[in-house]
């Protein structure tokens, strides 16, 4: 990828005639999927055995009770202390029984209603959703061609990509960190833009008091909400991360706790790299993970019983020869699929990620990305975070990865459509078999052409024309195919209506918190 | 890909440099997994309950039945009136008693022997097995950069690929059609190629009584074994395709009987392409090309009980846009999987393949691939060929899809590793996370020193370096990295040893049977 001009002049003729014949017939740029969260049809993959679930709910009620999770937050010990549980200094630990009464309150399902109800999503069961990528600081697309700090045009191209693919169920965190933006006012910015540009179920960072009253408050004002009504029902969320190992900090267990008594969903995802933060052997470091985060979840259900909360995963491993994270590892797989099994015995909903640590849209990134979406599909996981757009590690966000990742994400909601596998008399389609005998072909008969339009998945990125044909129009590889679809998808995109008042009222909040200061920046 | 040459130019010195390193180390190219065939140690993902299956298979043997398949082969015919099969002109039908007792008779696992004994492969139960690409007519590398014919030196080429690869193992056809070699004498050049440059277990096309002939010749004269050696067990395979619909062509069967009268394998695979040769449901094609299948196999066990039979799939969907085949596809993986249940209901081995539609090896290709690969261990499918090099459909050998691929299969090979998921105490690591407890880090601590070097998969292919570190080296894209890693393995590939006696007979066989005109190629 040297050339990244010369490889988009060649493509520029054929996306404009895509792009020219989608305007010719009013519709959108690409033929895509409806909205239709998938639910997951399949059996679990589960590694362990009964004797092994044992054994790491065994380990990870041990490191609760003998060693005890670090909260470097003065509210969390107080309740703590106030529970009942051991509080050294900053360490405390807690009995299983307490942490098993406490994690027993937390729904198995919940719902998150964002401003467009036709967008809430249901967490749990079976349920499998996809958010976009969340917080890396860069960005890299194939017309810069380097990876670049994150800005606000970016972020809302990212975002316009959220809402634009059905498969995207709910925004995560910014999909890149625009740093353009001074940190004390970023967040009344990206959710202004998150907030007009998107409908779908929002999530704010837990990074100090005022950017979650913030952003709890203008969730509540695009929604049209009272309090009341805010409260009434999961509007948004937060996810944290624990500061492996065994620790939680003080601004992360603060946001909980503001969206936990304001009836908001939460989501504790530990981040356990095997061999760094956590153990080497794969068990231990989903061990460590399940205690961080069931110590967290316990503090919640104390604090405001029944409160929606989500056991994550990001259990991963190093790379033993540099030390730097891999993603999308067999072992990665591995713990992923023993999350899952742990997540049903605890029976919390469970959140996993799609991930790579390739540095852009290549082979890798797609071998790497797709293990971690089939894991995630295997594990029972019920919300993927990062499930587009995410490339090294996190670290980079870019718009033709977004789009690669959507066209497998597509694929995944085919895989779960029951009639893909029915085995209806018509489905097996005997008379079918003899009309066309021993000579003929299905094309022309009635029984292709009743089912012809909806028998198959039709991608909109891959290209199954033949090489011939493929080379005719440019021989265009699938990143430059996704690139051309980008800027096509940002050319045409329409932000979801919201009444002029709405937008008004989000607005002079802005104003008015950037005048007061936005927030602090010394968390 | 617009500009390979640049592409080409830039990754040089790093490549260089690789190569240099290796070669100073005097050790091989890269390091990869040793010789060691998974055992999938998972439980099939089964979308089918138990209705499911047995409507399936009533459908098949409705077909089987009422309907009947056509065998153009006078010898099968005979053998089926024989057998007191209802014979109508060219079609067959047989009774599901007929079929179910004559299946019952193949064995659930088998081994075929190769010259190599060590490269000895059992085919059945729990085990997986990988074979390169088969039966492209062209080739495509990076420094070519367009679609190509095959020849002789492509062919060679891709072979010690083939060998060279720990998790490839056996032999599938020739893995690029050599078509600058006549096609009366191609097998015998092919084969000498084949069996001179690897020693893992071969195959033989079934492509008229004199290649099948030859073929068996010249793996009895590389492994050393009299006539009645070669017959005690299998020592290589033949796959078939039935012409679907419902027709089994004459060499086909032809050469199955062939090598079934000598005791070795058949593999079946009928190639139903839902909407085009079968019907546009998949459950309908599945039927189908499960009756196609057992007709055959039935037959082989009627000439000779307990002959080693594997039941193939190629059920995929056509693109009903163009009539394109598709490959990979959310159809194709349910299609395995419904494949995979009805292979364990009639106790038989079972072939998948890891394939795609894309042109050249960039994201499309991975996914669609990944797709089918991981459908083929979902699947529980004992050998998958086509599991390294293939591009379009079928229609394109690549090296560096190759060398893409066989890092996939390494991951699926580390996967299936038991000590992965070990939730022993030492792998719960109890003690390390109380040694490191909340500040510390793993790195260091004894627990990690006495595991890191396997503690984790080694990507060969990956690159897992940041994004600056991968700049300062080139920027190299993953199809680029196999480029170079395919130049180097070449360049310092060694054939597996080889008694010069042996070598020397087997090219005087192919010296005499090209005297006698070799093959007639009206077939």
């Amino acid at each position: 990828m040297a050339d990244t001009t010369t490889r988009r002049r060649r493509g520029a003729g054929r996306s404009g005639g895509r792009a020219g014949a989608a305007a010719r017939r009013g519709d959108a740029v690409i033929e895509q999927m409806p909205w239709d969260p998938p639910v997951n049809i399949d059996r679990p993959t589960e590694p362990l055995e009964a004797e092994g679930v044992a054994a790491i709910h065994d380990g990870a009620m041990r490191i609760l009770e003998e060693i005890g999770i670090a909260f470097l937050n003065e509210d969390a010990l107080r309740l703590f202390r106030e529970a009942g549980c051991k509080v050294d200094g900053d360490v405390v630990r807690m009995d299983r029984d307490f942490v098993m009464e406490m994690v027993a309150r937390a729904p198995a399902k919940f719902t998150i209603t964002p401003r467009n109800p036709d967008r809430t999503i249901e967490i749990g069961g079976r349920n499998l959703l996809f958010g976009n990528v969340s917080s890396p600081p860069n960005y890299w697309d194939l017309e810069i061609g380097r990876k670049v700090s994150g800005n606000r045009d970016m972020c809302r191209n990212l975002l316009k990509l959220t809402q634009y693919f059905n498969c995207i169920h709910f925004a995560g965190g910014y999909p890149v960190e625009p740093v353009d933006i001074h940190a004390s006012v970023r967040h009344l910015d990206v959710l202004y833009d998150k907030l007009t540009l998107t409908d779908k179920a929002m999530h704010a960072y837990s990074l100090g008091k005022e950017r979650v009253e913030d952003v709890m408050e203008m969730v509540r004002i695009a929604g049209g909400l009272s309090d009341e009504e805010f409260e009434s029902t999961p509007r948004m969320y937060t996810n944290i991360n624990s500061t492996s190992p065994l620790k939680h900090d003080q601004p992360m267990i603060d946001g909980c706790l503001r969206l936990a008594r304001r009836g908001q969903a939460i989501v504790v995802t530990p981040f356990t790299l095997a061999g760094a933060m956590a153990p080497v052997t794969m068990a231990g470091a989903v061990a460590q993970s399940i205690a961080e985060a069931l110590s967290a979840i316990a503090l919640f259900q104390y604090v405001r019983p029944g409160i929606p909360c989500v056991i994550g995963t990001f259990t991963s491993n190093v790379d033993m020869k540099s030390g730097a994270p891999a993603f999308g590892t067999p072992e990665y797989m591995r713990s992923t699929q023993m999350t899952g099994q742990m997540a049903r015995f605890y029976g919390l909903p469970m959140r996993s990620s799609g991930v790579c640590a390739a540095n852009v849209p290549d082979g890798q990134a797609v071998w790497e990305t797709s293990n971690s979406l089939w894991a995630a599909v295997q594990s029972g996981t019920n919300i993927v975070y990062h499930a587009a757009g995410w490339l090294e590690g996190g670290l980079i966000a870019s718009p033709e990865k977004f789009i690669m990742d959507c066209e497998i994400l597509q694929q995944i909601q085919r895989y779960m459509q029951p009639e893909v596998t029915s085995t209806a008399p018509d489905a097996i389609a005997l008379d079918a078999i003899a009309e066309v005998g021993h000579q003929g072909h299905f094309f022309g008969i009635q029984h292709t052409q009743d089912r012809y339009t909806s028998a198959f998945y039709q991608p909109f990125l891959s290209d199954w024309k033949n090489y011939e044909a493929w080379e005719s129009v440019g021989g265009i590889w699938t990143a430059e195919r996704a690139h051309h679809l980008f800027k096509q998808i940002i050319a045409s995109f329409e932000a979801p209506p919201m009444d002029p008042a709405i937008r008004e009222e989000l607005a002079a909040f802005v104003v008015r918190r950037k005048e007061e200061g936005g927030a602090p920046t010394d968390f």
